[in-house]
């Protein structure tokens, strides 16, 4: 399936045009964060093979690593049943999250 | 910390009322769905140990399983650092998928 399909794929309208994105790491299996892209970001993604998403609080495509080099590299690419989510497996340059913690999901209930 | 207390460190206002809940496979480490939890599934899933989310196009909370038998069982649970993201790892019983699939996320691009 060539990029702008599966861009297409998705269900748009159920999402108002903002797919939430699961990363998690390719050969570890750890789950990384939760992202959202617009249909711009995704195309980008799929095209550059690097992850840029849409930021929600600032309104524009962000790629994760433009500032820290903490790129984001794309390895697999996986909708869900329902083309409401995306799933990418992903190589992790550096640390994922801001606070510096190997993944975003660190706070355990316990 | 008491499920009170995790239930009220989610950040509601941003999340508009409906966390989105990451599923992971707690021994295989396969992602496996991505639904949605109000503050009372939330607290529910807490107190249960078992998956319930808020069906957002019936608007009802729904006990994953409470018809197929496919229960969800809590292992263990993370919020992300932004309070905003809930992974889950869990046991999944039978099929996590509607279409019978092992994951929800069959659909490779490639």
């Amino acid at each position: 399936m060539n990029i702008s399909d599966f861009v297409n794929q998705v269900d748009w309208v159920k999402v108002n045009g903002l797919v939430p994105v699961i990363t998690q790491d390719y050969w570890r299996g750890r789950v990384l964060m939760l992202g959202y892209m617009n249909r711009e970001a995704l195309q980008k993604t799929l095209t550059e093979r690097k992850i840029t998403y849409y930021s929600r609080t600032r309104q524009v495509l962000w790629t994760k690593g433009e500032t820290s080099g903490n790129f984001q590299i794309v390895k697999k690419v996986f909708l869900d049943c329902d083309n409401d989510t995306i799933l990418i497996k992903i190589k992790q340059k550096g640390a994922v999250c801001h606070t510096g913690q190997s993944t975003c999901f660190y706070q355990e209930h316990k």
